[in-house]
């Protein structure tokens, strides 16, 4: 099989991660590249690592452009990829890297993102419960966030199997690629390094109610994610620190086997032996999730640990994932686990 | 009035930060400074950015070269303050920078720290109620943990005004510099940077106990504190982010009002303006704490945020801090609110 | 005395850095401090590390808000200095950070700025020889580039002493501050981090003929430099490595007679001990200038090798320095020369 | 073919890299893995980001166990590979990765090493004339250093065109995995993190000689190399700035002509557009060198700056690209020019 595939919205570090992931994917050809401002620049002035496509031109981001590919990738700032996924037609595989379409509740889009909800695809996020089947054969992926990737990996075996309560703490390390590559003051190397500082604090990021709706619908109740997101002096990587209280009769090995069991098949997320802790160096351009649970007794909590990178497992290597299993390829194919370290 | 002040431990991060500060102090004058490992060595060679002091060398850490000061400061291992505190007679200020006299209670100590409980000296952390009356005049001061400086000046004004449930949830980043400058592979430059990572997960790091004594004390009521420490890659400072559940009739301005209060005449401790976040690189090398409050609604939680120079409110600096009340001097004595930034 | 300051340009690094030394000063009063597009915000949300200043207001910068003061700093953009200072009058001591003053030759000027050469200010580098008598009583102050500060502070004793042919190769590594505040995609944390990279090479970069002008005048003949600057992942600090082709006779213990003769009586240069190398981490937020020499007979030139910080000793540092001279009073008040490490 | 390949020394950073880069590789099959003080661990204790190997366990270092394979990768310290090749025997391909067959010249070995020299073995830089013929069909390859990589490549050009005169000038910048994962205090992350410094200055570094021999041997005439290395605050990555006299008749135009004609045909190695300059982060986990030319005009001087990873390039991809061409492979197989950015 050979899959040709589009990337609107190249320039940027979403697209970026998608074609350095998508030139060792063996099925697939890399046709349109797309961008806005950048339209009609060399992508090698703008994705200098990308040798082997460093004088491919950006085209503009239309229609007519992206037609006549199999899968098209948006990257596209949120709230634009209704229109061009409209002009696509149904037999394109459409992967979103936006939010637009991850959200199932309405009125929860327009409260977080301030515009009329664009509707709800099959969400690529193939480890959590349903998810992989929903994804089979889909002609449209919503790719998760890349904090609700690290969060939802990290809990949801807690919630399925019962072994906590509905209220959820969050507090999650972030590399400053995912604030995007707008040049916003704030995140200029010389405010970043050295320096740890929050953001979105209180409830408002928007990735907290995408948190709230996989933990809720695993939970089978309604539950609540104190969501804390932190910017961390690293270009890469997530670091989640999550916990809850644990229910009545949970205790260290429970919650092990629970994890043990739920990630057993999972080619993608490993449950690391107990005494090793994850860290985001060493999942650094690898789809990877590492994984590590604990019981604080004397807290009566139970915490979980993941580690992502938030461009490939959280973005671009996710949306892959999803594509392989949305056209029937085997889902690991052109991913890896294996990081760049150190 | 001067003060003669020595050193034991000048080579390492606790020692150089003290001596840095000390060099600042208009009434100290600096005296002996000694090491174990590195005696005989000039100081210009292992502590190269203290130029005033490169040509003084190390003599040996015993009680005839720290005897005859006004203060010694103490930057041992944990476990060697007691004996050369003794050594000093009850005239002599002695300020401990180790863990040794920190906690209260000797159950706690043998458990974490794993040795015999030395005794508990008055807690140099002016700010929680009742420290500041203690230190005066003391010749004996046991400067907090890193972390629980941080945390205890996050949380205990939602305890002290009765805002929160007893049950609190830490999770804190923390320069390397932490971890002191014993040579180990995990601290290698070539591991940090680009990694945040986790330790001591479960309630088993040695700060977990002296967090829950200090808020505690304020609540008037055992609580605890489910505390996650993450290593940074940045040489100092700490963010925690610490939250718990608010009690009924807790909203955002109730919160507000308890820290303007707890904190207006506090002359290191700033609550940030609504809508700014405390960051670590604004505190770099100064002794001020930055915090800001949040309320999570949905959540019902109470977050608080604070940032601080681990090595300068951290430990040197609340070190001075607490020896300007000891001796009778104005509490800001050779101390700033002012960071190197960027 | 009380000397009444003003800084113009008080939101970026330059004024941050002088507003950051100012407050340590303990002859100035802090006056008027002006922006352009931040002019009516709060200092505390644009330098978050200067507390004691956190609720100024910005004023926008114009003559009469600059007025009345002793001393006013200029941090503006290259060529807006020549107007400000010409309508401030002759009485004021006008410092200024930006390079329009530098340059004695305006052939130089217009060659690497392209606008008219507005004219020649004693030169703030009281270390390079005639500076200091130049600066003493001045009204006007042009403070040296970063990177020419670095270089001409490393290289002009070798040609003072006639060591060292006229042919001199710089490569610098900056700190990202070097760039200034604006955002610019390529200043981003995330492009930063993890990279080192040049710029400005082949002679094209604004601060060589200012290199050239110091050493050449020292040198008492015309001299080239070979000028190439990199930006490396760290937020302050030039590191300058130096070099020359060593005229006969010359072997290391000349170059290091030369050195030690050079800045025996220097307050804020040192020459470390052999076998120490210079780290801008040691000089960090520090006016001191660690410098170190070699001689490598096989390839037959002298090595000299700088490190400041560039907001500092590079910049705002230089500037006190400068205007301590002009003021009479002594030239290291206010100026420490104790860097911020680890 | 499938290849079965072993690596002694799996715990260190350049036997990390082989491994991540051969698990790539489509012909090799992993077999022993050898550690010294680490044998009987598991690898994913030691190298966690290599996660196909994660249980894989080290055994210790020893002709028997790197027996019966048909490579083996040999990453020991210098002066231990000689024995152990010679106990393999010749029928097995022996890459080793230290510096002990790399130099021609006994008495240069003997000066920077100290002990007796080994021998002398084809030299695994392709790109350099006459190297990859060498390569082709050998049992033995000595592994470049990655600083005479970076050098090597920007430099033989000028000198295979006769443009420069004999005396080069060298700066370059490493990342911290260069100096291995010995745990050292000046390699703490607490030190490196915001730090540039020298080390090595003087001619006194042993990748010195190396360089020497590789440029003088395309000149056809000695020549000399003034080289300073420096420690750059990135875990990976080399930018070398390197510059010569340009002989006369030189210019701009003749220089890039030179270069695209020395790398047209080489596929890791890519003289970057003009007005592009390289940056390590673009060949982060890649075997690519990216390199820019400049003539500076007034300082008489052919500029050539070269990035690459120092682990790919610099040591384990140029190891496999070397591989490759001794067993008949495509000297890209396994291989990339991707980087891992930003």
């Amino acid at each position: 099989m050979t899959v040709r595939a589009a990337v609107a919205g190249a320039s940027g570090y979403a697209g970026g991660e998608v074609l350095r992931l998508l030139l060792g994917h063996p099925e697939v050809e890399i046709g349109a590249l797309t961008g806005h401002s950048n339209a009609g620049q060399r992508l090698g002035s703008l994705q200098p690592h990308l040798l082997p496509l460093a004088d491919r031109e950006l085209q503009p981001t239309s229609a007519e452009v992206l037609a006549g590919h199999d899968v098209v990738f948006l990257a596209l700032p949120h709230g634009q990829s209704a229109a061009v996924a409209e002009e696509l037609g149904p037999d394109v595989l459409v992967v979103d890297m936006g939010a637009d379409f991850r959200l199932r509740d309405a009125a929860d889009w327009e409260r977080f993102y301030g515009s009329e909800h664009a509707g709800t695809w099959p969400y690529g996020l193939p480890e959590l419960p349903g998810c992989r089947a929903a994804l089979e054969g889909s002609k449209r992926i919503a790719v998760p966030g890349c904090y609700p990737t690290a969060v939802s990996l990290a809990l949801f075996p807690a919630y399925a199997a019962g072994l906590v309560e509905a209220e959820a703490v969050v507090v999650a390390a972030s590399g400053t690629s995912g604030a995007g590559k707008a040049a916003k003051p704030h995140l200029l190397g010389s405010e970043v390094m050295g320096s740890m500082s929050p953001y979105g604090v209180g409830g408002v990021h928007r990735h907290t109610p995408e948190m709230i709706q996989n933990l809720g619908a695993v939970a089978g109740e309604p539950i609540t994610v104190s969501f804390t997101p932190t910017l961390a002096p690293m270009p890469r990587g997530i670091l989640a620190t999550c916990s809850a209280k644990a229910k009545p009769g949970v205790d260290a090995a429970v919650v092990r086997a629970a994890y043990d069991k739920a990630f057993a098949d999972e080619p993608f997320v490993r449950l690391l032996p107990e005494g090793q802790w994850p860290a985001t160096a060493a999942v650094y351009g690898s789809n990877a999730a590492q994984i590590q649970v604990a019981y604080d007794e004397a807290a009566g909590r139970v915490i979980v640990i993941s580690a992502i990178d938030n461009l490939t497992k959280g973005t671009a290597g996710g949306a892959l994932q999803s594509m392989n299993i949305a056209l029937g390829l085997d889902e690991t194919t052109g991913l890896s686990t294996i990081g760049v370290a150190p």
